[in-house]
């Protein structure tokens, strides 16, 4: 893919946002990719390929936002990012003078996303992808559900260091009524487990399962210097239960 | 490597076409070289190293083609590639003045190859690195054995997925009178299973296994989200046999 | 991180070091840079994460060398790369105009050390990072002990292949007499193994363990296209007695 988009944009300047999505997990590459593209200049053009149906009917897309371009499979993983960038148009990628000229049935990155992209780099307009579209498929983070006491949410990501990323955003921890320092108790699978609010790893003693706001903006469950994941036994997708524990005086 | 480069030829653009060759796998490298360079810029120079006779009386080689460079210890890993780029030239990189001062006994990666790239990419005559050779170590990748309605093959290389990358040809699949939808049987290790020629992953049923031509022109071996290669107990090197299959009507 | 720096910094040429050091393995972090740091063309400004005290009271700092500048955390992983550099002044980072905005409490490397790298590889003073500071938490790596006939030392690092580095230098080799071809014992954890001083891998046969100046500059326990570390069931840390074995003839 590098190869290709330095043959057509040479002076491109490529960033690996990473090459550790799992396979197959469309949602998993939303989250990051949503994650990380606020991060980058404006009018970066951004390819992400997590692409289970690649040479099938799917259709590949362009789609324009108020600060950058995104490009990939039409199966929902550029959609967060595209809400989070302001998403303006979506256009069906059809022009095949934007394209390899040899498409292969299983290399879509290659053969179609990295060339648009670099033709898109080198200033090709994006009306001339395709036509424009609206029936794109929309895949949004589920919400977490929240109640008197609690918020019933799901794992959107475990990181390299095994902490496990929630759909829980620090708004919905204030609604509880939750801050640093509560104690908080986390339900999976019928398995409890005690737990307090910090605000970095480091706060926390060694064994302790601490809840904070992440990196990403989300509320994250960590340990100090020991995978979280392992511990609740979670990956992603898995419901998670997250409850203010009222101290007792 | 990266470093030394810079240092030498500040401007360089530098790609990572992998770093997941198995180790001392000169066949995996020379595989995936000969996949990826004809995606490349004109006048790239590529870097390879898989080199498990580093330091010892293997030469380093400069090797000129019709539309690259190639640098790389002389075992075989450049070759296929600079067949398909078509070979010109192959010299013994001799030239100190293309070397680091010191030469580690065990890195000549950083020491040799990466400097001479450095040097070549910023203008250094080819003809400077050394005496042009004729006996450099020949590799060149075995051919599958067809037979009335079967080709014996060999495993090329296993990719991330799990897919499994042969020897075969799409020519060779023709020859045989296969095409997409024909039903095959594969036999590997006295086991066999049987399968048929897709277009694409998706085509594929959960748990079947399809036989597919594959995004670097050979012929591959895939399921659906799941690893043929798991499936089927192969790795790269591997006997494999693939029949056409008579349908009784 | 590298969308921050080319937000700030478009032109930067950044190049990855390495993602492998263990986590929280401030030791073998420090290592790798020190080993790294020098092949890098003078100017270059170093970011070096490896953090288990993100969001604590641990300062960032900058440090500024002959050669090059060095940001990171205090906590001992910038101090031997800025010792091979000619360590000139450390300052504590905190002047918030070069940090981002927004300080998360979990991810310094983008908030704080990625931006201050761009500001100071775009042109910003290096004094103004913040005060001047002495107080920095030294971290040096551990000497070997020389006896009469051996050298008790740890390991350092074992890198991909398996490759033992230890904290034995080449004068210390000499200083016990040892030279290429030289017997060696190896114990490790009352275990021993016999073991002799060679150039490079391809020295060795099958099975064979030898020892050898690593591409580090430092002594390395290795084995012929295999594990010398599980071989010998060692990690970083683990103490290793190296010794002369007498001739008897």
């Amino acid at each position: 893919m590098k190869a290709t988009i330095h043959s057509i944009c040479p002076n491109a300047r490529i960033v690996d946002i990473t090459h550790l999505i799992e396979k197959f997990d469309i949602r998993m590459g939303a989250f990051i990719l949503a994650s990380s593209v606020k991060y980058f200049p404006a009018g970066t053009v951004h390819v992400a390929v997590v692409d289970p149906g690649v040479g099938s009917e799917r259709r590949p897309l362009v789609i324009e936002t108020k600060r950058a371009v995104l490009i990939g499979p039409d199966n929902g993983l550029l959609i967060p990012a595209a809400e989070q960038l302001g998403m303006l148009h979506a256009y069906e990628l059809r022009n095949a003078d934007m394209m390899r000229r040899t498409v292969s049935a299983t290399f879509h990155g290659r053969d179609i996303f990295a060339p648009a992209a670099a033709y898109i780099a080198s200033g090709a307009r994006l009306v001339e992808s395709g036509p424009e579209i609206q029936d794109y498929v929309r895949a949004t983070f589920s919400s977490p559900r929240l109640e008197r006491n609690a918020i019933a949410c799901e794992v959107f990501y475990v990181d390299g260091f095994g902490n496990v990323i929630t759909n829980i955003s620090e708004t919905d921890l204030t609604k509880l009524g939750l801050h640093v320092g509560s104690r908080i108790g986390i339900s999976v699978g019928g398995k409890k487990f005690s737990s307090r609010i910090v605000n970095t790893y480091s706060d926390l003693k060694r064994e302790e399962l601490g809840v904070l706001v992440s990196s990403h903006g989300f509320v994250e469950i960590a340990m100090k210097e020991k995978s979280a994941a392992k511990r609740l036994r979670v990956r992603s997708g898995r419901a998670v239960r997250v409850s203010g524990v009222r101290d007792h005086h």
